[in-house]
């Protein structure tokens, strides 16, 4: 059985690519990054691909049994910063995608990592999944119109989607975000914040997303069955950034500037009930996992 | 003040263009299209550039005052056939436009002539604007996408921008959907037609439907006003059918294969209270619109 991972050179996407391997597909992934051939086998690649993720180079691929999308737009601050960029990596690639998956005699599994983005301000409190979405940054949107085309798709042509909309994905190797920037701050001295410390998000392990994809794979379906992916509890920032002032041995307390990011609603929390119906369950708790990436940050130094 | 068109080689463009051009604005138009410079000059083009909608070609034209954005996927039925060719006319022209928009010290107005495929399915007696949208062709899901970058544009950087929902749009010069095609029919002896003859459509004119965009132009705001464009009464594909066939002064009736089209719902009325709120009213009477239109018809023969 053969998988296509897009963006498989990125955080998400290599640990899905090896999570699939490890389930016995042959992965290939394809996207950006220049990266040895023997990291990429140690991520379960089969086959790596260079390439936009177009019609011509998805074509280049061949047919597969199962697409996990993972290519896209990476945060909510580049989104603000370069719109049309966004759209192309979120919603261009999607829609080539999806025609590539209609094009096969018969059409793959899909699933798409999206994110609670597409709720914008409607977030507050535990967010519903059939929520009113109204989406307040370009990522947001972007992610909410790539759903879109994947249910569009998935009744119109009958291919078997799913959407799983990802919380706050971390663990070792994350280099991007608020664990790594907050590391490298924290180890240089500093442990003054932006924003308030009372945002609230839900932290999911990788491995523990990992294994949600790989379930959501088989739920896939032509009704697009979309669940939320996270564990359910919300942690303050301050929390977070406390425990990892305390993790690298440093006393100080974090303290912040006051001033909310744009695009950042206050809380996103996971509502894990769909998730669990799928017999899914997340088994990473923060505490443990904040340990486990400071101890994989310190080995970096 | 300078106007561009997009699509202005098309039938509603290069009357949006003519009709702009009347009220004093200086217009360009930009799309596809190989057109004597007579012809674009007599529908009020004051420069024509033949490129596609994109970011680069934009950035070409120059800051304008106002954008009536008609390129576009032309039909569900080209739509069917080729999703992504729809896909790359409707959305990515739509996302350049607006970031065309967003990058002006002063943003420009939009108006953006979309459809009623956007309601899809949940089409049923006369559409109610705010009912929930669920498009059943890759023209509706895309018209949909667009109008929400339309209204995330207008939201998030207070671009002021109107949508109209615009009907079955008619009138002299119009070579392509169900009067051309009928017109050329029953003039070859043939009457009989695909559908039940029992599809409803309503039937806005031309002049009424630019009439309609230009107070779309003034009505333009952040809150991106969205409202149907028709004349609030349907009328069934019989109906019009039989006023050609006597137009054309042929004896013959309708016939009907019975079979209807994909993506094609039974019924499009069009709730044009907001738009009377407005102070437009559709002034040309069906009847009247059809006798233009067969007189048009014979004349070119």
């Amino acid at each position: 059985m053969k998988a296509l991972v897009t963006g498989a050179h990125g955080f998400l996407g290599r640990h899905v690519a090896r999570g699939l391997a490890e389930a016995g597909w042959r992965v290939t992934g394809i996207g950006h990054g220049d990266w040895p051939a023997a990291t990429q086998r140690s991520f379960g690649l089969a086959a790596w691909r260079t390439a936009d993720i177009t019609a011509e180079a998805l074509a280049g691929v061949g047919d597969v049994d199962l697409i996990v999308h993972c290519a896209g737009g990476g945060s909510v601050a580049a989104s603000l910063a370069d719109p049309p960029a966004d759209f192309a990596r979120t919603v261009q690639t999607t829609a080539a995608v999806l025609d590539f998956a209609r094009r096969q005699a018969r059409p793959p599994r899909i699933v798409y990592p999206s994110s609670p983005a597409v709720h914008g301000a409607s977030a507050g409190g535990v967010m519903r999944e059939d929520k009113a979405r109204d989406p307040i940054s370009p990522y947001g949107l972007h992610k909410k119109m790539a759903e879109d085309l994947c249910r569009f798709h998935a009744a119109q042509y009958g291919i078997p989607v799913a959407i799983v909309r990802l919380f706050s994905v971390y663990g070792a190797g994350l280099r991007k975000q608020l664990l790594w920037d907050a590391c490298n701050k924290i180890a240089a001295g500093d442990a003054m914040f932006a924003g308030t410390g009372d945002e609230v998000r839900d932290w999911l392990h990788i491995d523990d997303a990992v294994a949600l994809l790989l379930v959501a794979a088989e739920k896939a379906a032509p009704a697009c069955p979309t669940v939320d992916g996270g564990t359910g509890i919300g942690t303050a920032n301050r929390a977070v950034l406390q425990a990892l002032c305390d993790l690298l041995d440093r006393g100080a307390a974090p303290s912040f500037s006051g001033a909310s990011r744009a695009g950042d609603p206050p809380r996103y929390v996971a509502d894990i009930a769909a998730a669990r119906r799928w017999g899914w369950e997340p088994r990473r708790a923060l505490a443990d996992g904040l340990g486990l990436y400071v101890r994989w940050f310190k080995e970096q130094a």
